[in-house]
């Protein structure tokens, strides 16, 4: 079966050796040697190439988790989920490596000035010939407020109200310079048409910057806008201005309902709801037969810390999971302006789905997100859900560095490939283009 | 004659095509085609790796120069200095491309976060293997301020109190993680030593962050400190931080004068003062006779819009000179708290010392900082200033993008080689063991 749809597929990845699956850089093929060199990162890079991904991502936190247990010991000790490097630093060298792949980080609008964030944007957007994307969070931890001078968090709708003004005031940052405006006359000692140069002005309640940047209209203009907001509050941002937008892994039922809220509310500001792809993140663990993948997985799973799960709920759900506090409406008082809405309504959904306590619904989790199978019976789940219209393609997450996204590229790849559901060959220049 | 000290050099760049000659850039062999490539950038710090330069750093602002005749269209049009990407895009490219050149950016106190500022470095430290230095600038113009919804800058005084804890708040972030801290032992489940990382806890009055980093401790510790500050204030600030200080060249006495100055400002904090490089900023002219030189040097001269250097300086001393006001006294209280120090200064000295107007003394500076001749004369004038005990190296000024440079390591570099007067290899493998 084909169809002419193509997917879209982004990889997930953190610097460093860790990212969602708590126990893989204990796998003995983890490459922990490079993951700090330069040359790791430009390797993956041109595997993900290879393997014809739109692009490829970096989650980050602006500070340790440090919630569990009242600290950030747990979750270093055991290697829960860390930013060894700042992910700007690395993709200025992806890019470099590739000439398609699309280069991506998460950067915070409640820690970062627009006029920042508008020029290192711009400039890796101009450096990579147009393939950055911006995956934009307005931060969920209240220890990252607190290494920024703040006490505590701003409010949840807070928090998006103020994304709200930082995107719109780099919008206003990356218009300032029309295109052409650029002109390197020698002969005229003409350097910059002026007259196409604008002051950005913007003014909102709790930004304001007037601009020009220091910096030329780059190849896309502004860079792809990625989000991952699942309260109303975020999908309403994401509708507004996602073209891509990650999610968790669910049923067909849910991704789908969720795909049409989202068009809904682009559609009721507007937007085209086919300029936003909604990619669910997914680990496969694969294998040359379903049990020899079992096995992988088990195995994988065996090098979890039990503690780790828990000191990584605590992160995403914003209370302190050691704490003698298992009431769930206690636990959700204590998070204050903390945590991810999805985290926490996911549980919630558990409890009452499977009628179960509080600490099995967190422990019932550690598969979340995984399909485990040979390429072909990975393939199918992935275009049912795709063909059934309840995504556009995947978030491929990093397990195994980097072994688990080369093993994805030699096995899965080519099946997509096969079924026409992947392309051959990059057909746009820009990351925008190869998103369409 | 040869001599045991061995000279420092540092290559003074911006992004883009312009530096501080104002013309250079109309030179026919200015390579503006690729002057937003990687390639360019990879290139040059090729060059000034096989020239066994310490290193180079970009000079940036956060903002269009936007003060004479009330906007940036001038400068703009005419090619002023302008940054047209973000440093810290292209220092990973360079240092990749290279091995033991230093690289290092321009960040500004006034303006970037203790947080991101020790991310961004430490993150950069590490990938080049110990090769970064920051120049801390605290930022001169109000029109960066406009940028970051301010009204207006600080006062200079608070910027360099403000700086001091900056500074202090970014050291206590990289001490951090001890050495040794990150352990990666996949058998015993152990990511890191977690005895071994600690809060911050900096708190200051205008800035404070608790931490830790995410990033582990880097090759250097912390990134080599380099300063150009020339008020009172600025000197103390260089003597308590500085590794490396930028001065203007100037003749031996004044540069002794100032050398001496810092030393004992050093020894007053408890510092050593053999551990801060005093490099005066040069532009060379090499010809192979002097006459060629001059006439090239003349050429150069032609190639700059005389408006261009009126709008230069009235960013340099904070106050637009295309308005009526030749009065000294009244362009020192227009300035308000912008504009650079010694260039108020240097006007007013040059007006005393020839007795001439403001205008002439503006105009009588284009050559300033600029030696022309033969290599052996260049040469000659470098080591007087050096074994004078005026200066422990130079700042070399990109010119013509990259001929100027490539020209300096032809002809200058071999010249000092042959006199001792520069390394052959380098010693080190971190950049401040190679500035030792």
């Amino acid at each position: 079966m084909t169809t002419s749809r193509e997917m879209h597929l982004i990889a997930y990845l953190k610097t460093g050796p860790t990212a969602n699956h708590m126990g893989a850089w204990r796998h003995p093929e983890a490459d922990l040697q490079n993951v700090l060199t330069p040359g790791y990162y430009e390797h993956l890079a041109r595997v993900l190439e290879n393997g014809r991904f739109d692009g490829c991502f970096f989650a980050d936190g602006l500070g340790l988790h440090d919630i569990y247990n009242g600290g950030y010991q747990t979750r270093l000790q055991l290697g829960g989920q860390i930013s060894f490097l700042d992910p700007m630093m690395v993709l200025p060298l992806m890019a470099r490596a590739t000439t398609h792949l699309g280069i991506c980080t998460t950067l915070s609008t409640t820690f970062h000035q627009p006029y920042n964030l508008a020029r290192m944007l711009s400039s890796l957007d101009i450096l990579s010939g147009g393939r950055v994307a911006w995956n934009i969070v307005t931060s969920t931890r209240r220890e990252e407020a607190l290494n920024f001078g703040m006490d505590d968090l701003p409010t949840r709708d807070e928090r998006y109200d103020r994304a709200d003004e930082v995107v719109e005031a780099c919008c206003a940052l990356w218009d300032c310079w029309e295109e052409g405006s650029l002109v390197m006359d020698k002969e005229n000692g003409l350097m910059v048409d002026a007259s196409k140069v604008h002051y950005a002005n913007y003014e909102g309640r709790w930004t304001k910057t007037r601009g020009p940047l220091t910096i030329p209209r780059s190849p896309q203009g502004r860079p792809v806008l990625m989000q991952a907001g699942s309260s109303p509050r975020g999908r309403d941002f994401a509708a507004r201005w996602a073209e891509v937008i990650f999610v968790p892994l669910n049923d067909k039922a849910e991704l789908r309902a969720f795909r049409e809220d989202i068009a809904a509310r682009m559609s009721a500001v507007g937007r085209d709801p086919a300029k936003c792809a909604i990619l669910p993140s997914l680990r496969v663990v694969v294998g040359e037969t379903e049990s020899i993948a079992e096995e992988k997985a088990a195995y994988l799973d065996s090098l979890i810390d039990p503690e780790l799960v828990i000191a990584a709920r605590s992160s995403e759900i914003g209370v302190d999971l050691a704490q003698p506090m298992k009431d769930i409406d206690a636990i959700g008082k204590a998070r204050g302006t903390q945590g991810m809405h999805e985290s926490f309504a996911r549980v919630q959904r558990l409890m009452e789905q499977e009628n179960i306590g509080f600490e099995d619904a967190l422990r019932r989790q550690s598969r979340r997100g995984t399909l485990v199978g040979t390429a072909q019976s990975i393939v199918d789940q992935m275009q049912d859900l795709f063909d059934g219209e309840a995504c556009d393609g995947f978030i491929i997450e990093q397990m195994v560095v980097p072994s688990s996204l080369e093993e994805f590229c030699r096995t899965i790849v080519p099946e997509l490939q096969k079924r026409g559901l992947l392309r051959r060959e990059y057909r746009g220049t820009t990351l925008r283009e190869n998103l369409q």
